[in-house]
């Protein structure tokens, strides 16, 4: 997207737009008002590195990571780091909180770091083609996929898990082991990240095993962070209601949510089974053993790498690649 | 360090030094391990990126972090990075495993990203004068310093806690509730890390406290990794010695060695004491709560940011910040 394009939508002169963008006094309110709103509705960023005008090219590819302190990503990143290295680019990477929005930031450094293409770790699930014009460059979508957006899928590349069957994979194990009253602790189970994906893959299990679905036992946090989790599970346990089992959608989540249960007298997994997904080294070390979904970190990030620069490289077409889980077997279920 | 350094110490002339880097044929052998001598004393790395001669500027402050897998560091990362951008300047980061050598990486980043600075994010306590004339540029140590080298405290910027200290403390609180017999958990003893002056603070607090060192107490595992303190105190664990609590360097290995006090029948506090340094989240939530001397995460890399921009903007002197910790009391302490 250029000021070309903005000045068309806007129906004003190009001068006009760079009068707007550069807080220029002389330009009508009508005018600004106009040009506006077509910049904030394209999330049209405009370029503010003069320092970086200077450079003929650049080999920087871009890293936005949505929730640093996540340890999930820990591994990934340093994959992807390495592999960026080995293939001759350097690594520009930002990072945001998960209230931050992660395409305004990556059309943001396009500009100012002459990216050659951007790998977002975490974002939403729900991105549109609106949106997505303010990037102009290849993007891999490491960790997630256009779910609940409207992009084409020969448009962007994505890695990730099955998100909807990993979590029905964790509500079917705590089936087969007898439980019948599961909760689930998430983010949100209609947020638009992969807490909703998980949440429909946990509904979709209950429903195939015959259980109703009861609004009692959501655990909704709006956040991923350990210490939410915990706050929330301590919260939700006052109501004392009647579960056997916790589906933590992060080990993150499920590592708050065993302290919780342990200071309110619930011992797992005599009292309480758990399971979650994502198998960080962390969780390995709890007491008890937390059992969860592993996903194939190092890979993701590998993969995440291959597929930007195959594009950047080829002009090849976008893929999407689906990774496998394995179950680690802890000592968190019964 | 540049090529006609190396012509002068190696005593030959500067096109015979391009020859030898350029594996050029039209060269003698003997003039040839002349010149690779010098090289290799001086760990010289030669300009490799091509692609990159264009550039006339940049703004990129190079960030090694050495050990990526480490916890501790992953708080460290997200405040360098942020206060990287707001200064107006480009992270580029480099993560490498313990074994790498973080001067030599850094020297190679410094030609192939024309660097303004470093930041090493861990690193060796024993730099000397003669590998850091491969840096060219100003850096910082983040959470180390150079107790073992010989670099001049105006040459280089650090800021960290007081490691000695800190050892010295957490061992204090361990006898202050009347532990005599305590073991010690690191990487070396020697080996010229923050495990070295960490392990000199537990021996300067057992002679204060008229307690001689017992050597069967010191367990070395060679790594700050987290399952190779579970595995090397497993296997400390098989001698059955007499000790009633155990000092770790760092929360990782705490978390592994309380999984193999564990696992062979120790209970954490009951039968064996824990603290260690560090206070990383996931400590928070193991059951039992690891009781950990708290290092200010955030504030070490707002600090290390801080110092080098001085130094890039104002050539300001060189500065050695100590930050404080603080005694998290967590449920390993009896």
């Amino acid at each position: 997207m250029t000021i070309k394009d903005i000045a068309r939508l806007a129906g004003v002169s190009v001068s006009t737009v760079s009068r707007v963008l550069n807080d220029h006094p002389d330009v009508s309110e009508i005018a600004k008002e106009k040009v506006l709103a077509v910049v904030d509705e394209y999330n049209y960023i405009p370029n503010t590195s003069a320092r970086e005008l200077g450079k003929s090219s650049s080999d920087n590819i871009g890293v936005v990571v949505r929730g640093m302190s996540n340890p999930f990503y820990t591994k990934i990143i340093t994959a992807i780091g390495d592999r960026i290295e080995k293939a001759g680019y350097t690594m520009v990477m930002q990072q945001i909180g998960t209230e931050d929005d992660e395409v305004i930031t990556a059309a943001k450094m396009e500009r100012d770091k002459r990216l050659l293409g951007i790998i977002f770790l975490g974002g939403r699930l729900n991105y549109t083609k609106d949106q997505m014009t303010s990037i102009n460059v290849p993007y891999v979508c490491c960790t997630f996929y256009n779910e609940y957006g409207n992009l084409d899928r020969s448009d962007y590349s994505s890695v990730s898990i099955d998100d909807n069957q990993s979590a029905y994979n964790a509500v079917e194990t705590l089936y087969n082991r007898g439980h019948r009253k599961i909760a689930v602790l998430l983010s949100g189970a209609k947020d638009g990240s992969v807490s909703q994906v998980r949440y429909e893959g946990y509904a979709r299990a209950l429903k195939d095993f015959g259980i109703p679905i009861d609004e009692k036992l959501i655990i909704e946090i709006d956040s991923y962070s350990i210490a939410d989790a915990y706050t929330g599970m301590k919260k939700w346990l006052k109501q004392n209601l009647d579960f056997t089992a916790v589906f933590a959608i992060s080990d993150n989540m499920a590592m708050g949510a065993m302290k919780a249960l342990r200071e309110c007298g619930k011992k797992v997994p005599e009292d309480v089974s758990v399971i979650a997904i994502d198998g960080i080294e962390a969780s390995e070390y709890m007491n008890p053993v937390l059992s969860t979904l592993c996903q194939p970190m190092e890979k993701m990030g590998i993969e995440a790498v291959k597929l930007l620069v195959d594009i950047i490289r080829d002009k090849n077409i976008h893929r999407h690649v689906i990774l496998p889980t394995s179950l680690r077997e802890g000592e968190s279920l019964k």
